[in-house]
């Protein structure tokens, strides 16, 4: 899993349907950015524990959900170090 | 997932039939390039959100699809920051 | 899915079972070199379409083939660009 | 498989139910960190193998468990080259 | 698949039952190092493919094992370029 930063909501509304009505959150992973489907109801700020592959889908709801970066978690004290 | 820009269609004349009759799209993320599937109808230039892993499959249509990127969303507003 | 190029055809006679007799090429993409399936049956300096994660198994032939990286297209036009 | 190094455990309270009680090390992977689920019973310090992708979850426990890094193994002795 | 080149075995006396008695190969790919699972028998200096993704899990012996790099075959003639 990565530990990333959540920056702030990402709207799209031209979605399919799969994705439901889940949140999803553009998180920053050291100097990259992601998108995550927020497992976990997280804010701005937070120091989270996000999962891919195959597990971002069941981690996001059910096993056919179209996910490959889940936020499961977030962590209690992190320092921003790297 | 990855947010990515739109930048053409791309064709491929000899392909395998699972591929079907799908678009598939040349996508920007950073300063690399990929191929996706584009599942939502979005044309070049639009910022998408693009799900990787085996989620890829399910969102292109079935899970047998052989998708390893597919566009699943077209964000509302980005400006192309990072 | 990636845009790549064939190099050559990779020989290894001592390989798994489970591998057959299907043809592997040494693609490269961008600076890095891999090893794919071809599905599609291409030539040196063809620029591809390889899907990768678990899309490259069933592009393989069937559900249990052991790849990770199959070649799906030949792309049409491609200017090597990037 | 990646050799890493197990740097301290990871707190995170708030968590989805999938993750259990399974304790999460912060292990690093040369420049990178990242979070593995603990199936061996490791301690900081030691030089473990981390099994990603799918066979993470099986090696968590079970096959609907939602890791994507766990660690399989300490390495008996390693010199942390590289 | 990865081109890598067999460095030496690894040894992981403390390991979760799942990995079972199979040998573990550090290789080398490019610059940086992994363990992958050896499925055909290979000597250090052996440069050999690597499967990954779902795809290591059957090479290795069945779909349950905890792969995520596995050895499926030793290339005949390479020249270590790249």
């Amino acid at each position: 899993m990565k530990i990333c930063q959540v920056e702030k909501p990402l709207v799209a509304t031209n979605r399919i349907p799969g994705l439901e009505h889940r949140h999803l959150q553009v998180v920053r992973d050291g100097r990259s950015m992601a998108v995550a489907v927020d497992a976990v109801g997280c804010t701005p700020g937070d120091w989270v524990i996000c999962v891919g592959s195959s597990a971002a889908r069941e981690a996001a709801g059910h096993k056919d959900y179209p996910s490959d970066l889940t936020i499961v978690g977030i962590i209690d004290h992190w320092e921003g170090e790297e």
